[in-house]
């Protein structure tokens, strides 16, 4: 059984940033916060924490970490956490998600004590954190759950292929069938292959250039702003749309990309609230 | 010297994502391409690519990257440059300049070929990667120059503590001194402070609980639906603001960051083309 008086200094110190901080959350000194630390790495043979400034935890730690959130509210759950312990629950999400319509599912006022630790991640490490029990949930595009898990299916995601009027102006060729892949083109980062997979759908072409713009508010700003087109989630574009800022490049042509909700089997209360939450809201939102 | 088509290869690879597509650009075999990369990698005796899927660079490849795209820079300058090819413009920025007022300065319509690789990232880690060569430019609160380089001043990006008027109600308690700090808190990360410098500076005191959201629309859209409360800029909150969805914790108590563009002290003219657009276009947006 793992000492959990010493996997709670770990936390404390991941969770605060620094030793010091951690001390004073738990009422003890500097060095004995030091010292189960020290303890935890020599029981388990390996580092929890990377000595940083501040701490990081070692992929050890953090699944230690995770672990020991869940072991808590499987405590509150059937009645013996302590009251004022935070419930913190940590996710890993997509950007679009988060920059859209998750938010008002993270609302949940009857749950006061949650804590959200949100981490935005492409798919593929999305789903690879879940595995290694890093997270306690992921919402991505990937119907297949992980071992132990379940995927709960939430709607459609709708994006359209959108641009600024001037842009299209400078770079609409009708007599030339490519025309698109000769245009700049916006490109989350080099995982995202939204953009590339429209492409070739409706031109048979690979885009010539691309600009990685890794956030989504930027992303739509940057199409505002005529630096490139790009797929957009239609709830995030509407406003834009509805003012004439943007237009799409190629008339109707939506992509509609699915969205999942991956839970572990052995699910707390709290998580199975936030996953009716998400489904109710997503239901609102989501094609 | 280096020997220059080894690093095209290279550099094919990691902006394509594939040796299939990196040969198809450059009009040779896979097993080419493959070839020189592993050329390379005996002269300087070091990997410069994991052979991930996608492949990654390495520390080593980022450097030689970055070095390739700049000397492709010089050349153009002076003329020489193949006049298709691509100016890819490596940056390392603030999320909350991403998400607001940077993607009007992006705009340079001057130079259509100029491509963008926008990093976002916390402010030690992007002048770590300007000092190491990965980036050519980064923007970010910190005056200090890394070697070789300048830093050039670029206003304030004011930033207000917001939440909902429910959100208000619910923990508002005039007779406490340090209300807010029993308050649920949005943070963007683990390295944000500006949260926690603005309680100790008004309150004395530390958040209790913290929720992680680590997207700059999904941080206002969580202040929105009452999740917690926050710094944003009041160029992003101006219509929440306006539409009475969010409003000032402490009445007017503003926090203003200074911002400054990072540059290497050997500019290329496109640099100096948007160091210029940034200073313009930050001098119409920042305080």
């Amino acid at each position: 059984m793992l000492d959990y008086p010493l996997l709670q200094a770990m936390a404390a110190v991941v969770e605060t940033g620094s030793f010091e901080r951690a001390a004073q959350r738990l009422c003890i000194t500097q060095s004995a916060v030091s010292q189960r630390i020290k303890q935890l790495e020599s029981r388990l043979g390996q580092p929890v924490l990377l000595r940083s400034s501040p701490p990081q935890p070692t992929a050890l730690g953090r699944r230690l970490h995770n672990h020991l959130r869940q072991v808590q509210q499987m405590e509150q759950s059937i009645g013996l956490g302590e009251p004022q312990e935070q419930l913190t629950l940590r996710i890993t999400v997509n950007a679009d998600s988060l920059a859209t319509w998750l938010p008002a599912a993270l609302a949940m006022p009857d749950w006061p004590q949650v804590r959200y630790d949100i981490s935005v991640e492409d798919q593929a490490v999305g789903l690879r954190r879940m595995k290694h029990g890093e997270v306690m949930a992921c919402l991505c595009a990937s119907a297949e759950p992980v071992n132990g898990g379940r995927a709960q299916y939430l709607g459609l995601l709708r994006y359209r292929a959108l641009a600024s009027p001037d842009f299209l102006q400078r770079y609409r060729q009708p007599q030339r069938p490519d025309w698109l892949a000769q245009a700049p083109c916006l490109v989350f980062n080099r995982d995202d292959r939204l953009q590339h997979d429209y492409l070739r759908q409706h031109q048979a072409a690979e885009p010539r250039h691309t600009h990685g713009c890794p956030g989504s508010e930027g992303f739509l700003r940057c199409a505002i702003e005529g630096i490139g087109w790009g797929l957009l989630p239609e709830l995030q574009a509407r406003e834009a749309l509805a003012a004439g800022l943007l237009c799409e490049v190629l008339p109707d042509t939506p992509v509609d990309v699915p969205l999942y909700w991956h839970y572990w089997r052995a699910e707390s209360p709290i998580l199975a609230a936030l996953r009716n939450s998400v489904v109710q809201v997503a239901a609102r939102w989501l094609v």
